[in-house]
């Protein structure tokens, strides 16, 4: 009854996913956040999920996240984005500010105002991505496993690291270089929070580059939540864990 | 009797409190360490606590501790400081470093000679404390609600945060922009230890404004002690566990 | 039996320790690596351990390291370097590349093509150190027990700060200067991980000087882990959760 992680009133969290992953990525989390009494809402979005279209745009993305919000009549929300989901939700909450009651970024990119997600990767990165975007016959990014081992799936074993990158789907990779007009978002004053998850290894985690304090210093004043925890094997294999964390984002 | 937070020769803790606080901030860290057998002492100081001087100096502060410290003939002192206590007890050690045994920062400033507290503030913070000091009507600052809750109580729940907000007195604002003559500190070489609770908030963690390792690296030859906490939450509602990190940094 | 911490497949640890120490740093990971059925090799090398040699060269660390792991005909190594060790793997999976299947840097030096571990150290650090050398008769720098208890030994009790200085040999100066050509190691593709003790106090834990991230980024693709302790203590006192760590950083 009086368990920190419990709230009188139960909170409704939207949870959007980032890229190499689909709606599964918060199967664990969600059963969590539920079992707290909360409501979930994981969305689907155009481009991944069920949705073949390898052109996807980030606004017909955020179209689709915003189409689901105003369709279930979702209000108050918990406006929750995971890596690439950071770029979604701060596009998301520049259209429906009156539906949001506070954002929660989850290891999440928070881009500045004319900025593209591969502007914020290290150049070796970035060229890599180019090499593998053009060697594709429909212009998408597969991750090769040794990355996706070393820098996704640290934390885990053999098993989980091989477990999760057979389900991870390729990317559609135009959305990872569109700039994106963020001026209403840096006009908003909706809360956020950045929950930090110490062991992601994506980006060196230098002050040039990092999830935090980088990208989340760019949020102004913001709460800052942390645990133990790497980008992809932490929130499928401990999603009790980051559940915890997600609700200390995301409490009154 | 073994146990690593017994340490057979009892130390003596002088703790010092920081802006928007009282000597209640220790009250649950002094009965741990007590329980540990140590003796300590919580000083209330000039412009604080029962003092109502608005227009306190960081001189006449630093004086009412040297006389708190002289009057009751204490000596061999660990001198913690918490948060703004950090120049309080960097100036104190300048007086009296025959009584110092060694000083332990807590998330404390350590400020440069020469520099101010708020001359380590990012430029946003510095211009909103000065608003807020402007419009006081005793040159005071009272911290704004979404502000403490955000980077001053991060990890607490709503309660708690509610219940901390409603115990914080105001803070007179001069002391805050005082610059300090710091050439004596910085000449001496009494033992020091930063102890650093990681979710601190108060400032953007970059290498440009954090308490670690920013200020700590100020401190020259050092002990680091470190873990998970924010700056006002966790000292209050988990005194045993910041009580054991003093220890850490204080034991020969 | 499906411990997280048992592998099906033995791994083979040839652990290399670092500069202030000898094979016995190992002593108690290695008992523990050996209770998960690994292989551990904890190798003595030239200048250190029984071999009196003051004007040992770092090629003939090296050279000494090689040497055991041919005679012993080992291979599928993972190679773990501690401190000073991470350059010593860095120059020895140079020579037998063939027989390394990934190399583990714990709290270790990445030195850039060119640089000497020095090059690597604040410049207060270093003429410290150059001092120190000066002063000794046999070329060697022997440790301060205030700079050993508070950077290298800051996690510890007193007793145990104690006794694992009076254990701390001196450490021949030589290879401590030299600058190594490291072209070769840097053309290498074998795995690499850096795990990171985050309390380890002997570098500023700043972007320009840390373990993490500055040293660690300098491997381009590698596995993060990372873990709650210092750089001499924790080793020698908490042998299984290092050993679990190591693991982690080890497993295919």
């Amino acid at each position: 009854m009086n368990s920190p992680y419990r709230s009188d009133k139960p909170l409704t969290f939207v949870l959007i996913h980032g890229s190499w992953a689909d709606v599964h990525f918060w199967d664990g989390i969600s059963a969590e956040l539920r079992r707290m009494r909360h409501t979930v809402h994981a969305l689907p979005y155009a481009g991944h999920d069920n949705d073949p279209n390898r052109r996807v745009t980030h606004a017909m993305i955020v179209q689709s996240v915003v189409d689901s919000i105003v369709r279930q009549g979702l209000s108050d929300i918990i406006l929750v984005g995971h890596s690439f989901g950071g770029t979604i939700i701060q596009k998301t909450v520049e259209v429906i500010p009156e539906r949001v009651k506070r954002l929660v970024f989850l290891n999440a990119f928070v881009l500045p105002d004319g900025q593209s997600a591969a502007d914020q990767l290290p150049p070796a990165f970035v060229s890599a991505f180019e090499q593998l975007r053009a060697a594709s016959p429909d212009d998408t990014i597969a991750l090769p496993y040794p990355l996706f081992r070393e820098a996704f799936a640290n934390l885990g074993s053999k098993e989980q690291a091989e477990w999760l990158y057979r389900n991870t789907p390729v990317e559609p990779a135009g959305p990872l270089f569109e700039k994106l007009d963020l001026k209403k978002f840096y006009s908003l004053s909706i809360p956020r929070s950045y929950v930090y998850l110490m062991e992601d290894n994506v980006f060196p985690q230098t002050d040039e580059y990092s999830f935090h304090p980088r990208m989340s210093s760019r949020l102004g004043l913001y709460r800052l939540i942390q645990g133990s925890g790497d980008h992809m094997v932490t929130p499928r294999y401990e999603p009790g864990h980051v559940a915890r964390l997600l609700f200390m984002g995301a409490r009154d």
